[in-house]
């Protein structure tokens, strides 16, 4: 593997899956791979159980770890060419991207959307920039409209608990106060379609996903319908794509266990952080049909993994 | 040990001193005990000593480590149960804190008082929460009202210069700006009382700490008489327990030469950081019988022995 | 070498840059050099290439190491003797940095000047505290006035496109849109000087350094004239010394490709991060004779072969 930016990078999504169920069983099997080897982490943003999960990952592999959060242990960085550059960014990514490419051998960046401006955010800029830019592979820990490794964790833990193939899979809109990028959502629906299961999409009218993500997925604007013999149900909440950025209010579309209940006892998913009695009422977050912990956990074993492919390629 | 939440968790502090001083003495002698072992440190809030100390001593085991430090590196953090998530803090405890724990082998946690609501910090509800919700031990670096590793060096500083059993031990309030938590001073009662340590507290009336720590300490407020015989002399400022959070204006208790004169040529000790002829004065902090820097020193020793201990536990 | 704070503490830079040269075909012969030692990094300001080429070259030789931001991760530290700490400092570098020794095998320092009172500055007095007050070696990360990392770089990239040995370098001043430091500006002219490079600096009139750094180079303020013949052009901003910490506003001296053509087809150098279109214009970023990323990258040589020096010391 040279880059992990999407499901695109996988080759197949589901035997990547399978290796990293594989790796969890013996998570120290490969403690010397990564021997003299050196991840950078540079967070644009906050970050919990991406930056621990994968630090742990390369660690597990031998790998040494540094750290960079932007904002506080650097300067901004500009990202558009020719600008003359006396503004608040003080140095141009096709200048540090490169140099932040010599000191490691696998560089992960995290940076969320602005959610002003669709079209950029789609374009992927800066993500792309480090893909172009660096001498070295990169790794996705969330860019403006991805989220590869929570989709890969999410994909090994439905197949954890998959007692046949033709499980039902529903991702559902969640209400929340402020605007959420979109990347969680379209991510896992990227993955899940990749990876041939059965997904239904369900969000108010005016909420729906963008197309080159969600195609190829049911779209159901009824909630309840839409939960009806779900083996799985992934509660996400996500800004709008259509009229970028706004949030959308309808607190009735919260998960309850009320609504678990018209479910096949469906295996109830979050990527977290979530709001709790916001998002998913206290009920359904700590009923048994919660995975949401070993879904958390299992990010841990998606790092690993994709450290794992990315080192045999160097 | 399980955990290192305060003195109870030790057995016989007397003997995790004694074990604190060999390790003194070889530094490197178990340093493959936590291979494959990884240390989560979580910062509430800011810290030199038992941040680099810790690391250190987590080093020296062959642990890897990984630190967060709240405020720049994540969200907020929710305490309270049931409560419609609508406001600042972005996740719960209840759901931040396993998915930590699946990620280390042991996880350390500092989070200071509010200084606001009594009752409140002396549930130690944070501490206490990561004890309950986390699958791995827990080790304190300074809780609402309890600060052990710093305990644990204070032990071992006075046993290496203790000359005979009897010495007496004079914990002293001093003067500051700002209402600083309780939690080094209750957890130096704490630690001196459980280790059978002759110890006399002296404070204006007004500035006692909590009975639950201070019960079977020598309470005396006249700091001169206090200070007669002294072998050594624990200064420390602290805000009011019983008009809770509040300082008190008493310059004339700074630590100074002259009082030091009224003692057994007490051995001076403080747990930094210390603010300058403010709590002491320049010609205590730089006389020969400060011990403050070895004091300091030590609490490398403390941290390594508690990680030794709990690593031998895993 | 025992501590690593200006060219003077070298012995012969050109030496130590043919080492660096020689660590550079061979970057991981000393994996176990560093074996149970730890380094830790203290930073008073922002950085990106220091912070992350010193902890590769750390790795690189099997060292440990801890970061710390001071700003982020602890209190603010008064540097002042004598003073009463009643305001915003908590803690007196006095007490502060052996104990931070103490803990490390190694201390890497980085702190800014005001660019307010020069005699302070140029007293250097944080990074002195530093080597007066610590038990283990200072390696300076960028201090009030020099910054040997990167003139160590900057001569080992000089050597490697060197064709005769009386090659003429220019140091050459450009306007930025800050008052910034001459302490790039400084370290270069003092390490040029010690290693018998030809140097020429050009700036406007009254933008001269600081002469116990410049002595010995040919001051010459018409820029054209000074690049004439020259082999390697570095380009950097700086704020005056005479009139302390003011800019200077003149465009035009920005570098550009219309200038390099004056030279001797020389390399491009600057230590970056660089403002692109007000420092170096885009032609001259991008053209075949910029050096810059090379430099850049030779940063890990510069911090690695000091780390060597330093722990063969130990």
């Amino acid at each position: 593997m040279k880059n992990f930016i999407s499901a695109n990078d996988t080759g197949d999504p589901n035997q990547l899956a399978l290796h990293a169920a594989e790796i969890k069983k013996n998570p120290h099997a490969n403690r010397k791979l990564g021997c003299n080897k050196v991840l950078g982490m540079i967070f644009f943003n906050s970050s919990l159980r991406t930056r621990m999960s994968t630090t742990r990952a390369a660690y597990n592999l031998g790998m040494k770890v540094m750290t960079l959060n932007v904002s506080a242990d650097l300067w901004q960085l500009e990202m558009e060419d020719g600008t003359v550059m006396d503004q608040g960014n003080a140095e141009h990514v096709r200048d540090a991207i490169p140099v932040m490419a010599s000191y490691c051998d696998v560089l992960a960046v995290r940076s969320f959307p602005t959610l002003v401006d669709r079209e950029e955010d789609y374009k992927e800029k800066l993500i792309n920039s480090f893909v172009q830019l660096a001498s070295c592979p990169i790794v996705n820990l969330e860019s403006a409209t991805l989220h590869p490794l929570q989709s890969l964790a999410d994909l090994l833990t439905i197949r954890e608990h998959q007692s046949n193939e033709k499980s039902k899979v529903v991702l559902t809109w969640a209400p929340h106060i402020k605007p959420l990028p979109q990347s969680v959502a379209n991510s896992f629906a990227q993955w899940m379609i990749a990876s041939d299961v059965n997904l239904t999409i369900t969000q108010p009218e005016g909420m729906e996903l963008a197309p080159q993500f969600s195609d190829g997925a049911l779209i159901e604007t009824n909630q309840e319908k839409a939960l009806q013999n779900a083996d799985f149900v992934y509660v996400k909440s996500w800004s709008s794509y259509t009229d970028y950025g706004k949030i959308h209010k309808a607190p009735n579309w919260m998960m309850t266990n009320t609504k678990l209940d018209l479910t096949n006892n469906a295996k109830l998913m979050h990527c977290l952080p979530v709001r709790r009695n916001v998002v998913i009422a206290d009920d359904a977050m700590d009923s048994d049909q919660s995975v949401i912990q070993e879904l958390a956990a299992n990010r841990l074993w998606a790092a690993q993994v994709v450290l794992t492919e990315i080192l045999k390629g160097l």
